[in-house]
């Protein structure tokens, strides 16, 4: 079997506990599967370099910025390399331009193009584990990129897909995906299997097991993801399609709270004013997530809709310079607003699921602010205060507590 | 003028130093001189990464100690160019890859093959500043390779060849060459002129301020050299070919406590058995320095030679092996000598030079052991108990201090 194994950065933060994941490695080599190895940099490196990097520049060029940065991933990929051949293993650590990762020009936030294989396959066909830098890759122009956010996860996913692997193991802190939060909800269910378009949408919407990308990557390329403890034998969850189409059944809770609110008052009721307020938060690449209008009797409308709290001061620079613009008569924002999801194929479809979502918060006391839906996904915006009460009810109402 | 600045680990090693040098980079630039940058990694990374290597593998294969040490002046060369761009110049960072810097396959003691200067130069053309990482290149294969000691300043040096560059400028933590160690001598005199020869001759007998490779290169590449201090600007050693023979003239002493004799006693008076004794030695690649031959009335020779301190155990379990081809009676050996050495254009060719040495070291009342010499210099195995005291009066007897 092949298999593309991803360790993340606590699962390698000390010599020790990366002597532990080379023995993982070398025992799923002796059990005769063909393994390649993706890794993301120790511990707080990441942090540590670039804070170091902000001492000497508090805004560097992104170029540098990802020269910096992929260094820390070619420390675990040499350490790892190293660790395996104390076991008596040969293996070869590789960067991601050695892997033949290619990626677009945008620093910082570069998206994979292709991976060339050839290096990583004739590595593994003299039996040697192939050891890859994740996060990182090169530009057309011979430039360091890295992937930004969740990008490791990425990488083993993309790796992979590019060896026709039959499992991509995501090895973490955890042992797999469960039910809810454990800080919002006691004892949630662990769960075994899960399929691609639940994982995304719990991961869009608040959990941080898997990254979106690595989520939508592995959909759309069929490949089948394990998120398993690295350090920890036990318990795992699988990824994957699923086949038989179930009753629709809320699967999972999740919660977002860095999330906040811009609302733009009083904007005359014209065609392509909506679209005159997303120009430039479309054009600076800052996600939206929900987006609510409620037209007033006086021909005018608010426009509500939220951001990840990290981009809030962006946007609302960006919409107090548009605001003249779209003839809004104000532009506010509230942060103390929190996002619970239910998740679960198809669960749109079922009135009965939404009824019991909206009276089981109703019954909280808490107010829905927003709501925003897709066909395996009901969200609500809620206050923060509420955010435990509402999280814990829910996981009760719809049997996700062990 | 085409100028190459080279900056050594304590030069750069906080990010305040950091920024005081990107100052110093800025200015040479702003006099119009077209400036590439050859940094080290910032002061102890080098150690800090091969103590984390050693945690994991005492005995790490060389490619990936290579991989894992080359992050070091990666790191450098990131933070190096954000420097600049915070003083608003324009400034790319380049891995020894990237600059297209090629070498053999010998992993961490690898030799330059060649600069493709396409990459450098364009970004010169551009008035950028390429920020280049030393010690370290590519080899045929593709694998990150590094240069060994004196790595950064051999980096400079040929990217200064290959850049046809008027200088190349080696900052440092001292303010130019001395006429001797002041750790030996009290007050010796700053050096402000000295020939590739002279330091070459210096280099290789216990200076420390370069290595003798990057010197090597210079002399044959002509590539004009100055030391500087990189954060005190004052004086400074230029050296260069000189072109009007003087009169020999003792410039410089050299210390080099870092020695080992091997003492191989009794062996035949026989063809080939010199050639036996030193092969194995050739082949692990151990530097020898001076090897003397003395015959017994038995037609037995003692052959003595030194190494350097590091390699004498390794020469130690080589010569215990060859001790039985070669027929000697003993092999033993004397860690408790040092090396003291005057330097200077011709000196050979001065008897009364010579004299001199040997009569100011016998009035020390120290013994000499072993002695050898090229053109340029004399050097004595001493004690180490009278090496101060030799060093001292050999400064004076020279006129070495101010």
């Amino acid at each position: 079997m092949i298999v593309v194994q991803k360790y993340g950065g606590t699962s390698v933060e000390t010599p020790e506990k990366m002597l532990k994941v080379a023995q993982r490695i070398s025992k799923s080599q002796d059990m005769g599967n063909h393994v390649a190895v993706v890794v993301s940099a120790m511990g707080k490196t990441t942090n540590y370099l670039t804070d170091l990097l902000y001492k000497v520049n508090p805004h560097p060029e992104p170029r540098e910025y990802d020269a910096m940065l992929s260094t820390g991933e070619q420390i675990s990929t040499a350490l790892l390399a190293s660790a395996l051949s104390m076991l008596g293993k040969r293996a070869v650590s590789l960067t991601g331009f050695q892997a033949g990762i290619d990626t677009d020009s945008n620093h910082a936030r570069a998206k994979l193009k292709r991976i060339y294989r050839g290096k990583i396959l004739s590595i593994m066909d003299e039996g040697k584990i192939p050891v890859i830098a994740g996060f990182q890759g090169m530009s057309p122009s011979g430039e360091i990129t890295t992937l930004g956010r969740g990008g490791s996860d990425t990488t083993a996913v993309a790796v992979a897909y590019a060896l026709d692997a039959d499992m991509c193991e995501i090895y973490t802190d955890v042992d797999g995906v469960y039910a809810a939060d454990p800080r919002y909800v006691s004892n949630p269910k662990h769960i075994e299997k899960i399929s691609y378009d639940e994982m995304i949408e719990m991961a869009a919407h608040g959990a941080k097991v898997l990254h979106l990308r690595s989520v939508e990557l592995a959909r759309r390329y069929k490949v089948p993801l394990i998120v398993k403890h690295a350090h920890v034998d036990g318990k795992e969850t699988r990824i994957e399609e699923m086949d038989k189409m179930e009753e629709p059944l809320v699967r999972a809770l999740s919660v977002d709270e860095n999330i906040a609110k811009i609302v733009v008052e009083g904007v005359p009721d014209k065609p392509g004013i909506a679209a005159k307020i997303f120009e430039k938060i479309a054009r600076q690449h800052i996600p939206l997530d929900m987006i609510v209008q409620s037209m007033h009797k006086d021909r005018k409308n608010d426009v509500a809709f939220t951001v990840a709290s990290h981009d809030l001061r962006e946007t609302l620079e960006i919409m107090r310079e548009t605001q003249k613009d779209v003839e809004a008569e104000n532009v506010h924002y509230d942060d103390t607003l929190a996002k619970v999801s239910i998740v679960g194929v198809n669960i749109l479809g079922s009135s009965e699921i939404i009824y019991n979502m909206f009276n089981t918060i109703a019954s909280t006391g808490a107010n829905i602010d927003m709501i925003s839906s897709s066909n395996s996904r009901v969200s609500c915006i809620i206050p923060k205060t509420h955010i435990k009460q509402v999280a814990q009810s829910l996981a009760q109402k719809f049997n996700l507590i062990e």
